[in-house]
């Protein structure tokens, strides 16, 4: 293991972490709040990351572990010290509170324990929406756009961060491809607050609110969430850029090649807007008698959209609606969005991919000789991208159920325990039961709220990077 | 496909089941009951199966397919016409749920629509007890074992029918092993029918719940199962014996030889053993506030067992318990029992292989040169064995959920519909919510009973034999 290496990237984290935290705090002045929270936060910060990287790399090795355990830790730490602003002002007082936010926020899961939404401060808010655009896209990958890194070690980190089963066409000239991503992030970002800001929302909320959807995070500056600005454009707005952010980004990189027809040829956009269609569809025929036609088309539009893309903005408490309507919904949570896009979930290459190894296995099994492969976009997925499909799906499974087990002991019902493990392992934000969409998570108990701030951690790394940390293999030589 | 040999198959399975009633014919007699409705399903039966095995096969080609299709097909046949007695003699006046009921059976399931136990004659209720007996070594191993057929026929036809990841050992010289193992089936069936007649049941009693336990069904004569008894002694009886069924038969065959030391070496009885022991502990630790230490081990145990074995029989209403207790019972409803027994669920060593598989996948992302392999009982298991564990259990969990939506259009709460589809997948009887150890499967409409129906035979027949009908590959030629 290369420690040095690692502190020193470790360094570079908190460096940048202190950088990022310029903009709250630059917002806190021009509402004319107290900022010494983000000043000392950022110094905080800043001095850990001056120390860390004062250590010299004397290899130059760095595999596929390392990648994994820089991912793991910066996320951590990322954390831990992104935590302090909520702290020290007292908008959350308690650390493991403030730990569980910040880790819902940078994972773009959008749960949250804030249950008093007066007590913060807009540089404190600004903070904890824009946690979400920053761990969207991955704090690793934009300072690797920055910064100058070897190719070879970006492909390691990339590989740990970006979520999907394959990196696939990005990993040559990562650089390059980093930023441009980062620009189209920045541009539809900026897009989504000028839609906003035209349906009438104040620059701050316009601005807030993208940064939750661009991460499809969740967090609003509002206790009732988007369903708070009673506005049928915004949420027609939220929603159709939820569902564009939660499209693998890859296709928007091939969209500004000009690659149009290889676009609309992928097989992951096919499946993602068949199965929101679908369910947009079937939810709306559940709740018409409910609301009437249109307002039902908008809500079951809405609510697949949040959860799909796995933001969790809230409009109305789906919890209500009739019981397959909110299968449907739970389905969606596992399925998560398209992979390389800022959603969580088990993105839906990987449910394509299963779906088709199970058709092949039956083929397989009627007609023992014919040669029977898997296909995505008209190629041949590998044996080993299956394989590694198949355990990452089982191994999610696992998680899930030990997680919902662990936090049983709080003594919520199964519907509340699983759905919470649900919500965070795949980054939604809300799940049923008692932490529905009008719910909160502050109703655990603080070893809950640390293990399913881990299941967060997992959800948003896609399981090793956490994992890695915890086997004892990582840590000898 | 040889649809003459799976005509005539199909025949042999009728003769089977006809034969097979004359036992409830004959309980019928001895008690003075009207069994003019045995007579007539006995005939309807005999009468179809001397038709279709009229047909000769004029090819001898048997594949995995033709073995996958008749296991099929015989199987929804025998519940069909399995159903006939308890129409006709109005114990089950509709049609539907009697199917249900008899599939419950032959699947060992053991969930009921059931609500009213006076209606139901000795000869129904042993007819009701005695296909778990039937369902849970399997029909067509029996028939293999007693008629003439090649051995390649057999070894699809087992492959088919015995549930596991590998029949690994027991296929060389099959119908002789296949003597040995209902010899000894029906010798602990024996056994545990004396122990519990010594506990004060009368002789019927003792066979019904002999018959249900040896099948891990859970069937009971009485409306309050086990816990109706009232009888600690017979409480351990069945549990220990429900545990002793779910163990892989294999290891008795290999008892039976003398080879002891194999026996004991086996990783997945170690698995099975671990789970049991922990779960029993951690159980009674959770219910020792409320019933007291010595009862509570009582409870836990007897639960445990039901559960992991997933035989049904219930004493307590642990919808009661606390929920961690309830997850952990979730939790052994979705491993099950060992591999070659007669128990459902996921199998042992499926588990046991999952796990390992995802610990060599974390090893090999840590150190990519190493050589990582999974293991079990001291020998490697092949990558095919691996992978189509990991698609089996995919499936599963597909198939968990698609049930779980399909039958929540009946509007029951998630924990409801999940534990039921759950439930019956793995073959168990009871589940949680409204369907838990004092709930009843006759709150559902039909389809949704059709559907778990189907659900039942899919875990009894580990998906395959139940999906392959349904494929339009198998029907093309």
């Amino acid at each position: 293991m290369n420690v040095r290496m690692i502190c020193r990237v470790l360094g570079l984290i908190l460096l940048t972490l202190a950088a990022l935290m310029a903009l709250p705090l630059i917002t806190g002045l021009l509402y004319g709040e107290n900022v010494s929270n983000f000043l000392i936060a950022m110094a905080v910060s800043a001095a850990l990351g001056f120390v860390l990287t004062r250590f010299k790399p004397t290899r130059s090795s760095f595999f596929a572990r390392e990648g994994y355990v820089i991912v793991g830790l910066g996320w951590i730490a990322m954390s831990l010290i992104g935590a302090l602003p909520f702290v020290l002002s007292g908008s959350i007082p308690s650390y493991i509170d403030a730990v569980f936010e910040t880790v819902s926020g940078f994972t773009t899961t959008g749960a949250s324990i804030l249950t008093d939404f007066s007590v913060m401060g807009r540089a404190d808010m600004f903070w904890r929406c824009f946690t979400h655009w920053v761990g969207g896209m991955g704090v690793l990958v934009f300072m690797m756009a920055v910064l100058p890194m070897g190719e070879e070690h970006f492909m390691h980190i990339m590989r740990a961060e970006v979520p999907g089963p394959t990196v696939g066409k990005l990993v040559p000239r990562a650089r390059r491809t980093a930023s441009i991503l980062y620009t189209i992030y920045i541009a539809m970002t900026l897009l989504e607050t000028a839609l906003l800001c035209l349906g009438g929302m104040s620059l701050y909320d316009a601005l807030v609110h993208s940064f939750a959807t661009a991460g499809t995070g969740g967090f609003s500056s509002l206790p009732n969430s988007i369903g708070g600005f009673h506005s049928p454009y915004i949420e027609l707005v939220v929603a159709t850029f939820m569902l564009l952010f939660g499209v693998n980004f890859n296709l928007y990189f091939l969209l500004f090649l000009g690659r149009v027809k290889e676009v609309f040829k992928s097989e992951e956009l096919h499946w993602y807007a068949a199965i929101v269609a679908g369910a947009v569809v079937l939810i709306t025929l559940g709740i018409s008698g409910r609301y009437g036609f249109v307002t039902a088309l908008r809500h079951a539009y809405f609510n697949v959209a949040t959860i799909i893309s796995t933001t969790g903005f809230g409009t109305e408490n789906f919890v209500l609606w009739p019981e397959y309507c909110k299968w449907i919904l739970v389905l969606l949570m596992l399925a998560g969005a398209c992979a390389g896009s800022t959603g969580g979930g088990l993105k839906i290459s990987r449910v394509a991919i299963l779906c088709k190894a199970a058709g092949a296995e039956i083929r397989t099994m009627i007609r023992p000789r014919s040669v029977t492969r898997v296909q995505l976009d008209g190629r041949r997925v590998e044996a080993g991208t299956v394989r590694a499909t198949l355990l990452f799906f089982a191994l999610f499974i696992f998680l899930l159920l030990l997680f919902s087990f662990l936090i049983s002991f709080d003594g919520y019902d199964i519907a509340t325990s699983f759905t919470a493990a649900l919500s965070c392992l795949s980054n939604i934000g809300p799940g049923m039961g008692l932490v529905g969409p009008t719910g909160n998570f502050a109703i655990f108990s603080a070893p809950s709220k640390m293990l399913l701030s881990l299941a967060m951690l997992i959800g948003r790394l896609e399981i090793y990077p956490i994992l890695v940390l915890f086997a004892p293999h990582t840590w000898k030589n």
